[in-house]
């Protein structure tokens, strides 16, 4: 059944692959779903998955369709060191989102993960995972799981509240203004000091 | 029509306020629904309305099951004064949700409001004209309705962190541990040093 070895560049496969991935994720969740049944699913070869995707944190951006891994985009702004990481999160999550507008699978997933426990547990634990268990744990931090989730707790309330129930005057607010002000926040749970 | 003067104590006449209560925030929203209408509507004297639920916060509070009315809680632990209100508000918003637990109706409201332009409209129009506009104004600030949906924002993302996505730790973490975190957050918010 498996067709291995077919051309990259062949966009069929590609989106086979993806539509596939998505099903998986949905149905399996993120920690259950492998690039083995993924390509399986798809009649391909692992390999072209490796290929087309790199890996699972990849996979599942592309499948969900989001314009940036999230993981690789803690990790880029994490080489410019953890001083003022908080801000250019917030700077860069802001201006993602702005730029995609209201119908973005972003927003998307975010509203399924309110009313689907399966698209909960497929946000849970790509975050757990890839945000908060891989990129994150590069911060040196004391309780530093506890920080990364009070972190993911605030720019999902911001996603919340800015494009989904656009609360005034938060919603029309430019981002340059909210960058420092929300930033702070993040800073704050990443690296500040936490009560006992 | 309209059968004034029933009596108080009627649990039918009740049911029936709320029942047109709940109809209307959903299809007209917050800000366009009136108590006359409601009365109307459910076949009672707008005195009966007022009489059993109060104002209109009151009976929005009631439709939508919630165990406090929002602007309430706030303007009672404002009365403690406002050093301190931040980890005070975190700390009866937990002990609220978690006693309510998974199906609690506030969560409902949340879930409803990412989903449903109707609901994000009644969500939105409460927030603005009760908690925001009423209860948080007796806060002297500058920027005062974006420190305040700043606030809303934390408060969302944590009630979607903890509840709905559930994300480890901050979901199984003791309110004792969250309150000062998060409501230290809140306090910046609301009387904090703002970056220009």
């Amino acid at each position: 059944m498996a067709r291995t070895g077919r051309r990259p560049g062949d966009s069929g496969t590609r989106e086979a692959i993806l539509a596939a991935a998505r099903a998986s994720f949905a149905q399996r969740g993120y920690d259950a779903t492998s690039i083995r049944a993924v390509a399986a699913a798809a009649g391909v070869d692992p390999a072209l998955v490796h290929h087309y995707h790199g890996g699972k944190a990849e996979l599942f951006a592309a499948a969900m369709r989001l314009p940036v891994n999230p993981a690789e985009l803690i990790a880029a702004l994490l080489d410019e060191g953890v001083d003022g990481f908080g801000p250019r999160l917030i700077g860069r999550v802001l201006e993602i989102w702005d730029t995609e507008g209201d119908d973005s699978p972003l927003l998307g997933l975010l509203r399924s993960a309110a009313t689907n426990e399966a698209a909960a547990a497929m946000l849970r634990e790509f975050l757990a995972g890839e945000v908060i268990g891989k990129a994150l744990v590069r911060i040196d931090s004391d309780r530093r799981e506890l920080r990364a989730s009070l972190a993911a707790s605030q720019v999902m309330g911001l996603l919340m509240a800015r494009y989904v129930v656009r609360i005034e005057p938060l919603a029309s607010a430019d981002r340059e203004t909210l960058a420092p002000l929300v930033g702070e926040t993040l800073q704050r749970y990443f690296t500040g000091e936490l009560p006992a």
